[in-house]
């Protein structure tokens, strides 16, 4: 990352790391204000980052270089593939540093810079996040956000912006000129990278809320099957019916979309919404395979051994002919990314596609996705906030089956 | 789009139509040098194209009347979504008449600027593409060069670059400098803009191939069935080891890439190929859903009804539980995306995945597509040139079933 305090570099971080990670690209943030805090102490006041204050220039150094060490051995001991550097690492001296230290390990490097115009935007990012960061912890707000002004003061004085014509032009970056609405990028190769710059250009701040529900309940989930298109039951459709006055009621006249499947069912449920609706193919359920349309029982009794492997290992597992969650997932991306792009959404699913993208948002891993709790005739709402996604859930009063199967304790702790 | 002469502009404008209309986006390029033609005759002398003579300055406008007249025409009366304006473009002036005229019919405006500052590729360009251009016709080679040259100067000494300080910061637009090596973005807005400019992101011009093989022969392809992860037939088997050889002959020492998708055929038809090897979900056969394993018999006797949809309207049949030829184009979409970033590649796949990616880049219509002759036991080598692809077929002689369709005369033929 390259740029100034409060400039959402570790907004920026973390998202881009939430995304690769639940891609399954190994992914780590190394945040060098945390190195600092460890070694040289939480309350350092501004002038500790005064470009002419060699001691604090020096100590600022030795916490970037401790976290660059850590790093490389992340990269060398754990299989790491993508690691963020968070730091506003904001003169070319620093940056040829970077570039140097990991021409030795063979690692590629990608500046992400963030140059923010608009007064008001730094002003909030202060707001929001840095008055609440462990260097300000117990300040009184004002101290704390003059201090924090100080302390940008003297980044300003030294700071470089990423330069083609001052030897950074074969460097790799993109620059981020006021939440992307300018991007600027050079030199970026593969595929990785491409995508990250693609990401980038479609992430956007503004307040919103995306609503998940599950379709009403089916004729299917009565049955205790899986899979298949079949419609919805009588519950389902006094679902279906009550779902317009719970959005209504939570969003007042704003805008929003409605995103469906392609199976009956969701659309079913969608039916009653008066807002502008969108089917989409990669939102159909996981495909079973040969199991479409089996109980669990007869998957059981027919299926045993895959009966067993799935629970094992739910993410990875693939139904015979059918998918995995992790095919989902991927499956799923261009959603995630058109979620990045888009404001208020109503999304009516189904139970593991909701599991996945659920996953996404709240940062769950890979063991715990396909066990999300994704109820029947209830509304989710999340609503992102800078570095957490805040959650609701309102259940309508309209009973329906549980369709949930709890992660089973392992054989060796049913045998004790 | 914005440039000047010989800077691949008509070439990125085919490159994005294409891609568009292979997404089912109705897509068309309005070149006014066609138009230009029309109007004033095709073999104009550089002195045309001098800002100075303004008589020649005024015939161009008119030309770019023409086609914007054209253009706006087309959506309207034809429901065009994305037209691509391929011109120079190159005056802020030009761009500001553009940008009024489409205001007034609620058309929105992406300029595509190419920059290209090696002198290399420019000569190249003017060899590959200009002095084959209907300007030139019958011309000395030499002659049209220079008189080319003395055009591009005529043209330089109007030139503007888009420039955010001048007037244009709220623009949408994407500048590429040196075919994508630095890309700057500017107000990009909407899921097209955002899928137009990661495209262009991704384009290259090195010269490549690319190949294309079905898996050997299967034992589902013997028994006629469709669908499965059956294994390779005993000729299959023999194809697969043939396979090396053809490529080796073909390729030399180059570096090659070898995907598959994830089923068993394609898996072992590449089993003796000694190049990096990749699996992609996204390259497995088209989903025949309830079909899936059934002979083309058995499906008219079950399903006659089916059969007889897919037959009228063969891109868009879905089968039930599956899919249709628009949803595999649509989960190809990555793989095309990647297939434009790499350079050699051999695609070991399936008759209907295959057919998809062949028709994206020989711009085959839908109606054509889910047609292609993709036999087995035959390797396909497209070269991507500057407008269309070379096209070569390797038969390796071994025999195999004949698994191709052809489209069924319409009943009404066929009671004539």
């Amino acid at each position: 990352m390259v740029g100034l305090p409060a400039r959402g570099k570790t907004y920026i971080a973390q998202k881009v790391c939430r995304y690769l990670q639940w891609l399954s690209v190994s992914t780590k943030v190394f945040n060098v204000g945390n190195y600092r805090r460890k070694l040289h102490g939480a309350h350092q006041m501004h002038s500790f980052f005064d470009p002419h204050n060699t001691e604090g220039e020096s100590a600022r150094k030795e916490a970037a270089l401790e976290a660059l060490k850590d790093m490389i051995k992340w990269f060398l001991e754990e299989d790491g593939t993508v690691a963020i550097f968070d730091a506003t690492n904001s003169t070319r001296e620093r940056r040829c540093m970077i570039i140097d230290y990991c021409k030795k390990y063979d690692v590629q490097v990608m500046f992400i810079e963030s140059i923010c115009q608009d007064e008001s935007l730094i002003l909030q990012n202060i707001m929001d996040v840095k008055l609440s960061s462990p260097d300000y912890k117990d300040m009184d707000p004002e101290k704390a956000a003059e201090d924090f002004r100080a302390r940008i003061s003297h980044y300003e004085e030294a700071y470089e912006t990423l330069n083609e014509m001052k030897n950074e032009s074969d460097y790799t970056y993109a620059k981020l000129i006021n939440v992307g609405s300018q991007v600027m990028i050079n030199m970026i190769q593969g595929y990785l990278q491409s995508r990250i710059v693609y990401y980038l250009m479609n992430l956007h701040i503004l307040p919103r809320n995306i609503f998940f529900s599950r379709h009403g309940e089916s004729v299917y989930n009565l049955e205790g099957k899986i899979g298949g298109d079949s419609k919805l039951s009588p519950r389902g459709r006094k679902y279906a019916l009550a779902l317009p006055e719970l959005i209504k009621a939570n969003l007042g006249d704003q805008p929003l979309t409605v995103w469906t499947s392609t199976l009956k069912r969701t659309i079913e449920t969608a039916k009653h919404l008066q807002y502008p609706k969108l089917q989409w193919k990669a939102l159909d359920e996981l495909d079973a395979g040969v199991c479409d349309g089996m109980t669990y029982e007869e998957i059981e009794a027919k299926y045993p051994e895959d009966y067993f492997n799935r629970d094992e290992d739910k993410f990875n597992y693939r139904y015979r002919g059918g998918e995995s969650y992790r095919d989902v997932v991927y499956r799923l991306e261009p959603v995630i990314m058109e979620l990045e792009r888009q404001q208020n959404i109503l999304i009516i699913g189904h139970q593991a596609i909701l599991r996945c993208i659920y996953a996404y948002f709240q940062k769950l891993s890979q063991d715990d996705l396909p066990y999300v709790k994704i109820p029947l005739h209830t509304v989710i709402k999340l609503t992102p906030k800078a570095y957490t996604c805040q959650e609701e859930r309102y259940k309508i009063d309209i009973d329906a089956v549980d369709t949930h199967r709890p992660k089973p304790k392992r054989p060796t702790d049913v045998s004790n």
